[in-house]
């Protein structure tokens, strides 16, 4: 049992925590609590820290038999050391260390099934953890972010998406603009959503390729994003709203695609 | 110039910062910043504070003299007692303290027109904020909360509206289910968002008057409240999520309702 914060291990999980670099180096993230671990596929999982108070706990039984048949590695620390680790002011007493998935642009492609959120900057992490969570239940084939985004792995954006980035295929575009031309080249429309648009966002038809275009919460997208969107589309605001959330602006979107798929 | 934090109006902004209770005693709440401030009728304000440096900043001159035509009085305070009186890391500097708006039921209430959300035990003040907001981009006619219910005067749910606790109604029912009752009488369908709901939800038909009932972010809604719906619906997950976001699923309810209010 590791019971020193000084520790190498200890150490490591620490600035997995707190450092984006660090976690692109590692090519690794952090997933803490019960609910979370159990969204975490087994082989994805590379280490597992349990708090000394933990083992004791029920719900770690099946976790636990799970990771030996997986052959992970669960390894007990000192409920004091287990506090340090923690990214959250009441930890339940349980950590992994999971590897990064990786998919290429082509992944997330579907040809006339493919439904795309693409994020500009979007630096909220519940914001980008709920796009991925809502993007899943609406059946999104993959999510585009360029390097302006918030950190995809930071623990609490993982911890928004419930889940759901270990199940939605994503991609980190170096160059957004050329990404969206990729894009472009297969049959899918682009879409932004703009105070300019003319028409509602249920008057187009999302049935064939469909890729939305989310920016900034403060910002919006910015013009080289718009230069590249076939068409803007409006999201009617009552009242005197100025601008929905970034991502109710993108449930609302691709759950209009999902219900015009699911429609004959 | 106040200067010092010990001063009895610095102490009264500081309780309205942190108690509920005391904002119910002094039927007032707290908006803080220039674009909240913006979006609070000038009539409601009770008084405004302003750091010594805020009084030069460009942006305050428009609101000071919106303020002086109105009648309010505006109160410049240290830099250093603001920083104490501010809910937030960066203060700006400005901040005034808001008469509560007070509404019947009947004001939510408009016949056929009628569009609710009725939130039982929702208690992230994000996620009330952005219900708030969302409704009102959607057009909803009001918002109920049960006692449960995280205080939709909290700075941080004040904030998160957007300024749309200013216009859009709301009604904080003492028994929920007795408030449910009684909007089902004025010709309104009670739809609750259930798993187990065998249509989905835009296979109904929300022009008529419509309320949604949305439940507690963890636990949903309680089998009392689900008694009380007229209809089930399902909102449709794919992948392997289990759930939205208690505030998505309420966008995506109210906006499907917008949709088809909008349609001919």
């Amino acid at each position: 049992m590791i019971t020193s914060t000084s520790n190498q291990q200890v150490k490591t999980v620490i600035r997995l925590q707190n450092y984006a670099k660090e976690r692109k180096a590692q090519h690794a993230f952090l997933a803490e609590g019960i609910r979370l671990l159990q969204e975490i596929p087994v082989k994805w999982l590379l280490k597992v820290y349990v708090s000394e108070s933990f083992c004791n706990h029920p719900q770690y039984l099946p976790l636990y038999n799970s990771y030996m048949d997986g052959g992970v590695e669960c390894i007990p620390v000192s409920d004091a050391v287990f506090k340090r680790m923690s990214g959250t002011q009441a930890p339940q007493g349980i950590l992994g260390i999971v590897r990064q998935p990786v998919y290429r642009l082509a992944d997330l492609l579907q040809g006339s099934g493919t439904h795309l959120l693409v994020l500009e900057g979007v630096q909220d992490p519940g914001n980008l953890g709920t796009i991925f969570r809502t993007g899943e239940g609406a059946g999104v084939t993959g999510v585009v972010m360029d390097a302006q985004c918030v950190d995809v792995f930071a623990p609490k954006t993982v911890r928004a998406t419930m889940g759901s980035i270990c199940r939605v295929p994503f991609y980190q575009a170096e160059d957004l603009l050329e990404t969206i031309q990729e894009i472009k080249r297969h049959q899918v429309t682009v879409y932004a959503a703009h105070i300019q648009g003319e028409q509602m966002y249920d008057a187009f038809d999302y049935r064939k390729g469909t890729a939305f275009l989310i920016g900034n919460e403060g910002n919006g997208l910015t013009q080289q994003a718009l230069g590249q969107a076939d068409a803007y589309l409006r999201i009617p605001m009552c009242g005197r709203l100025e601008s929905l959330n970034a991502a109710m602006a993108a449930g609302i979107l691709v759950y209009e695609a999902n219900r015009q798929r699911r429609s004959p």
